[in-house]
């Protein structure tokens, strides 16, 4: 029987349900939408009947071996989803042992930054690594960090907040309530930010100038960047230089073998990359330099979200 | 017969040696200087000497399992001392072989600051912890990481050099060639720097005007704090701050069961916890307010260097 798992990643707009064997191919898939239901239980019913009829879809027979789930404030040591802002479901949410009510098989939940790193390390580009670092760069900033082989869950099993440390104090507002995280820069919302500033302060013609602050995404950014639009160029570039410095700390801490970039902002490519690497080199401790890589997910294109956290089962289990 | 390690703690002016027992009792110990010896050779030879004369000089018989030797950037993988700055043995010395040639049994070697973290696991405050930080506060500022039980040494072996990070970017000239780096701010070496910026930017009236930047040590500081001499007051207050701010990002990123300070900046008690411990409540992202604790280490007042250093070998045969 072919082995496979489950891998369930938990969007507060879609939540995404794919099977994938070991060597990371996904065989079947399918997509719910996650917040029109305001309680668990209706979820889970659907959630359910979806991954049941996505098994019977596949045409050997398989032997499902587990179940990852990849979702925001997921709670590695206990299974909880923990007061998650972008979901309907308040407070705290033992989901591994509700969703255990429709599975026999071993459950492993976690966030979806770690879920991203794993992936990484069963799938991508990290096999073989065992010290690593994943900073995602999507809507805010998140971040799977590999130590000893080991994700990084500390006391609490949440660790890992990168894009919640401080980098300019009394700077922009975020959403944890406090002022200057990381994230508040280094993210799509952040380059956003990062873009309406340079418009305001400076004169600069701009074809960003015609849109609006929640029409404006990464990928208008980027090509403005490719035509040459002056402020998207320096957009990257001051995104670049306060994730550089911030990558430069993080190795002088971790000494990894790599750090991978993922997500919707990696997407810019060298107007992301170029200057993150360049001032992460000026920034760099000596001892550390030419000592790792900085690098795309090589899960990138990939289905990445699923993978991430289907990948979480044979990490557990190897 | 009683089981002992040898523990070696080699600065920049002395080595300290010492035999401990699990208890973490030192039965015997010694000192010798480091930097009369041009060469490694004959500092082994005495080392050695010293050692022997250590172990028959205690009345019970002992079984010797092993020898810890701390060391300025001592990396744990190769057993080498990699370009100190304060020894006068320069380039990559391969310590842990050429004791080897000496005794005959395990070595073990790493930092000074890794070697507190461990000590403090078998000896002081962390016993029975499996993610916690020591920080270092003496000339510079080291850290000994834990993570799932293991001390953090990253894909080099040179991991954890939180005094590294650059907290003020274009800030304080660093011995490493960088500016801004957190040890030139918090350190014995930066809050002297600090007290020394204050003077020259105020007028107040302070004790430690009187005394040259050779002169001045963190005991001065603190003993000018007891008197209510202001600059020494915000002396500390800034160093808490920017400690305490630092400190909550590294809450954010490992989500630690403690955080513990050790070292001759310490030993002002309340003048530098105080402020730090509120600075780093003012800055913690939610989910880790009250999660855990800031300590000062309970290897204070102990031989620690001694302790250690003693504490690796049991670490590693338990």
């Amino acid at each position: 029987m072919l082995q496979v798992t489950l891998g369930i990643d938990i969007g507060g707009t879609f939540t995404k349900i794919g099977v994938a064997n070991r060597a990371g191919d996904v065989l079947a898939e399918d997509v719910l939408p996650t917040n029109i239901y305001k309680t668990i239980d209706p979820f889970l019913d659907i959630l359910h009947r979806k991954s049941q009829t996505l098994l019977s879809s596949i045409d050997s027979k398989v032997d499902l071996v587990g179940i990852g789930v990849g979702a925001p404030n997921g709670n590695y040591y206990n299974g909880t989803i923990e007061n998650a802002p972008n979901l309907n479901w308040k407070g705290i949410i033992p989901f591994k042992q509700l969703l255990s009510k429709y599975f026999d098989v071993p459950i492993v939940l976690t966030n979806d930054a770690n879920a991203a790193a794993i992936g990484e390390m069963v799938y991508g580009g990290a096999k073989n690594m065992r010290n690593f670092l994943v900073i995602t760069l999507g809507t805010g900033l998140g971040s799977g960090i590999v130590v000893n082989g080991q994700v990084l869950y500390g006391h609490s099993g949440l660790a890992g907040e990168f894009g919640h440390i401080i980098v300019r104090e009394g700077g922009r507002n975020c959403n944890c309530g406090r002022k200057g995280c990381l994230e508040t820069y280094a993210s799509v919302t952040g380059i956003r930010r990062t873009v309406y500033k340079l418009l305001a302060d400076s004169n600069q013609p701009s074809e960003m100038r015609a849109v609006s602050f929640e029409g404006l995404d990464a990928r208008m950014i980027t090509d403005a960047a490719m035509r040459g639009d002056k402020v998207a160029i320096e957009a990257f570039r001051y995104t670049g230089e306060i994730l550089g410095l911030k990558l430069a700390n993080a190795a002088a801490i971790f000494s990894p073998e790599a750090i991978f970039l993922f997500g919707g902002l990696v997407k810019a490519g060298k107007y992301l990359l170029n200057p993150t690497q360049h001032y992460m080199e000026t920034n760099m401790l000596n001892i550390f330099s030419n000592t790792f890589k900085l690098l795309p997910s090589q899960l990138m294109g990939k289905n990445a979200a699923i993978l991430g956290s289907a990948a979480l089962v044979w990490n557990e289990i190897e």
